[in-house]
């Protein structure tokens, strides 16, 4: 999560980067620059820092030139200083890109540029990009459009790009996954991550597909694909106001975030799973066969996502995990040792209770990891290492896409630590790595307009019943905790979340004719089983709602409603499941009129105890 | 749990008799047996298995007489085989008793009279009390009475004994624990460990109190204590029909089964605290020292006990311990090694998941101990060893004394654990078994008339509520969510129970002024954060009905009503908690009319998936 901002034009090109960037700050706070063409060359400014700090700078000493980009950076990797800032020029200080994503074969890439005698000055992967692109200028007499999009089809991986070059009065730009909006002036364009950059000056916008590239230019702009087809891309009118814009024209930030779902887990997933070996990179700097036991440790959402991850772990690793509501941990003294290692997961990386809770297990002498959004929040400092789930800032205070990110970041750990440990062999690993690359297309699957109708239409049918029962078995236990909690949080319905198997002993004496009963029942091992709980519900008059993969027509003869969702390995499918889970839980409150974007009582970040 | 039964009058004793044990077969049938003077003699009969084989074996042989006394029996110590069978009979068969209960010293007790010169047939504790009554009766000029007054005089254990003598036509009882009835006909007598057994003959009955004695001629009765001095105790006239007598009066078999936990809570403690070194005796053939890793596996209420359970173990004893559902455990293909202990918690003894989750533990290696209920289930064959809660048979579909001694046997478990590991001294031993000493007495103080009173009127002011919250911290996290368990189970009122620090984290929203919240918080480490929690509920306009130690007047101003609980060691409270718990939700059905020993949709012991 970056925020890109670009302009040419007869404006002074730092007004409206700093302007821009200003309302990307949402993005990321890590560091920001700018780089303007003025006087035959490009000037680059970059601070570390939140922007004001960049902005005092080019208050005192501003850079004259209408043709400019901008950036505001959310540090992934390397550390959020003046050097890794954005924007990275060549050496003869050129071409200079601005680069959101991640390139994942940038390694290979870079031997290859260094064998051809490119020099690096950093270690950032979007560095490459500038060797590259210069090199293709070479060869293809000085073109640029043509030099990027040469250097684009050897990349493989997730990118926002925005290129200049000292020697052309143009702005070429691409994207694959990262976002990027044209915006359409009198005489002028912009670009931008995000609509909120551009309404100040337009509100004639082009919202560029995966894998479009654009030139602008003086004389306009021209789309083509990334094998250099020209496109047509309409030209929409934003009406929506400021507060609108920053939803991306969703009525929620939470409706907006359940979307980002597809370019979130991209950003999760990205460059960390290695089809060639099965292995999953994910730079952690502690040693994976080191542990005996691991204890999970978070707060509301996140404990959900701490089951699946035991879940997991157990399975592929065989190492016994423990998972603890934070505020329990903290005041239980812990069984930990050296080998222990403790894991900690939140999206803000400053709820108290996990914060203490780490405190605790550090105190005990265990190693300690975190799953964490938020970059250089509380948690990441006194952690051993982060694994970052690169969600993108959450505004909605019921969690969405953190959740399966969180989620996916316990599937790559449960990964890591099999594969050190020799506990999963190469073929299931790239199996499993298959299914896991294939999430945000499920989920973007999962998000297709049929789907959320029919999602609506059950959300609404019930929306008026006085409680709800949740029930999941195996890795989708959770799924049903969760999506009680989400149904919860934002509707104030009573839901409940039950392991399946346990309804019997107890809580189905709560089910009669007014109690619907949502099912995860999914393509799974235990799918027989959990048909034999719904038939329990079934015998006492409850009202079955169904999760079922797509295709499992003889099991919604079982059931009142039917969710159907994109088949999905067993393993992977607590996160396309809990995308139903939100829906459902979205369109119940929204029929019910409640604020989802602030439930009552809720705060997002917890600092309290 | 054992069945006793005695006469003397006019009647062929082995009819009443063998009547009277037909009615308490509920309370054991791993053997009966009766004595019956007759012809200067004591003729004993006694057969391993249910009544119906005594009662055979009778009626093709019947034994002429009357004066007897018979028993079924639930065995603890020792096998359920023909000799172990009560009643015992001295070397000379002059003296024969009948024991229920457990004599804590017997050990030494034997050892005297060994040294004495006494010569003995079983293992029993039982049989120590009858050489110990045949001492004393030739030291006090063969006064059976007498006799028996001074050997109980050296006992320290729980009992219900009768006494006979070849020489005497008399009867000689006392009670201390295990109950005891004395029915009072037109020229005859009758001994029963509960009202069925006497209501085909006489509706006139006495209570005895612990520490009465009684001693049964033809010329009447006369009840003394334990020091001889005459007491009056008055005769009470039964109205209830054959069923309420089964529940002793009470309306249900969960309030009578709540109003025996005292005397369950002594069947599960007697015998197995020892105050001189701070060590439990359980008499379990698994070595403690042995384990590294514990995984608790249980189903419902059963589960609740075990999350207290870990919460002890790892508290003293410092091993890690999971806890697991047990239809999830049984599917997740668990980390088992033969250093991994796994403790299966089950009332019944046959609840299928808990049962293939034991086997699926065993699979992988585990050693295994059960804690159970009923001698002789199914789960109990294919354990390494049972540590038997004693309970006595539980009826009611809602677990309550069940799960009390659960919670209890846990607690010594605990200590076992903690002792052979070297991590709990002495000092704090003693002081926990001191506490858990407390237990029975505790609980009959929190079932004083006055506390179940304002439990009532509270049940009754929240009766109407749509759901309920429960909160707890630490050790008594697992009473919140027993105690929501209870309520739903048998006022189908949506309770949910949640560790207290974790409210904040979701559930939260759903606090409104409809809500009752009830929040544990008797004394502990954890009060003042409970405290804190109590706060955020009100200050979202939620009703607190707090559960608060005696004589916290100070937090009492939090809540919207009070329940008061005697105060307890915090590594006990749960227990006594409960009770309170178990209360709340009997009065919250009953106001509601419903049917509490069978709520709907549930069964007692869940035998299917």
């Amino acid at each position: 999560m970056c925020g890109i901002v670009g302009y040419i034009g007869a404006r002074q090109a730092q007004d409206v980067l700093v302007s821009g960037l200003s309302k990307l700050e949402y993005r990321g706070y890590d560091s920001a620059g700018v780089a303007i063409q003025s006087g035959g060359g490009i000037e680059v400014r970059k601070k570390a820092g939140k922007l004001a700090n960049l902005a005092g700078e080019l208050a005192a000493h501003p850079l004259s030139g209408t043709l400019g980009i901008g950036h505001t950076r959310w540090a992934t990797h390397g550390l959020p200083n003046d050097t890794n800032a954005h924007p990275h020029a060549t050496e003869d200080g050129k071409i200079v890109i601005i680069h959101n994503g991640i390139i994942e074969n940038y390694l290979s890439l870079k031997a290859g540029l260094q064998s051809r005698g490119h020099v690096f000055k950093s270690e950032t992967d979007s560095e490459v990009l500038a060797h590259l692109i210069e090199e293709k200028y070479g060869q293809v007499g000085s073109d640029l459009y043509e030099a990027v999009r040469l250097a684009l089809g050897e990349v493989r991986g997730a990118y926002g790009i925005v290129v200049t070059h000292a020697d052309h009065r143009e702005i070429v730009a691409a994207r694959t996954v990262s976002p990027l909006v044209l915006g359409v002036g009198e005489g002028e364009l912009f670009l931008a991550s995000d609509v909120p950059a551009l309404l100040a000056y337009t509100r004639q916008v082009v919202f560029l597909h995966d894998g479009d590239m654009v030139v602008l230019g003086d004389d306009g702009f021209r789309i083509t694909d990334l094998a250099g087809n020209a496109l047509q891309r309409s030209i929409e009118q934003i009406d929506w106001d400021a507060e609108a814009a920053e939803k991306g024209g969703y009525d929620t930030y939470m409706l907006k975030e359940i979307y980002e779902q597809p370019t979130a887990l991209t950003n999760t997933l990205i460059g960390r799973l290695n089809d060639d070996n099965g292995e999953v990179n994910l730079d952690i700097n502690l040693d994976p066969a080191s542990f005996k036991r691991i204890s999970i440790i978070a707060c509301g959402t996140a404990y959900y996502a701490g089951l699946v991850g035991e879940y997991l772990i157990e399975q592929l690793a065989r190492i016994p995990v423990e998972v603890d509501v934070a505020s329990e941990y903290r005041y239980r003294e812990p069984i930990v040792s050296e080998e222990t290692l403790a894991i900690v997961i939140s999206q803000s990386g400053e709820t108290i209770d996990t914060l203490e809770a780490l405190r605790e297990a550090k105190k005990y002498g265990a190693k300690t990891l975190g799953v964490i959004n938020a970059k250089g929040s509380s948690m990441t400092r006194e952690l051993d290492d982060t694994l970052y789930i690169h969600a993108g800032p959450e505004i909605g205070v019921a969690s969405t896409k953190a959740y399966t990110s969180m989620v996916s970041a316990m599937l790559m750990l449960a990964l890591w630590l099999a594969r050190a440990r020799g506990t999963l062999d190469e073929t299931r690993a790239r199996e499993l790595l298959h299914a896991a690359r294939e999430l945000p297309r499920l989920v973007e699957e999962a998000l297709a307009p049929a789907r959320v109708e029919n999602i609506k239409r059950v959300a609404e049918k019930y929306a008026h019943s006085r409680d709800y029962l949740f029930l999941g078995r195996g890795v989708n236990a959770p799924t049903a905790l969760e999506g009680a909690l989400k149904l919860k949080e934002i509707s104030y319905i009573h839901a409940e979340g039950y392991a399946a198997g346990e309804m019997k002993h107890g809580p189905i004496a709560l089910i009669d004719s007014d109690l619907p009963v949502v099912v995860v029942a999914t393509e799974s091992r235990l799918l027989e089983k959990t048909i034999s709980n719904v038939q329990e519900v079934r015998a006492r008059a409850g009202k079955v709602i169904a999760l079922l993969s797509d295709g499992d027509t003889e099991n919604a003869q079982h059931a009142d409603d039917v969710i159907y969702v994109p088949r999905a390995h067993e393993m992977v499918s607590p996160v396309v499941n809990a995308v139903a889970m939100q829906l459902l839980a979205y369109f119940t409150a929204t029929a019910l009129g409640k604020d989802v974007d602030k439930p009552r009582n809720l705060a997002k970040s917890v600092t309290v105890e």
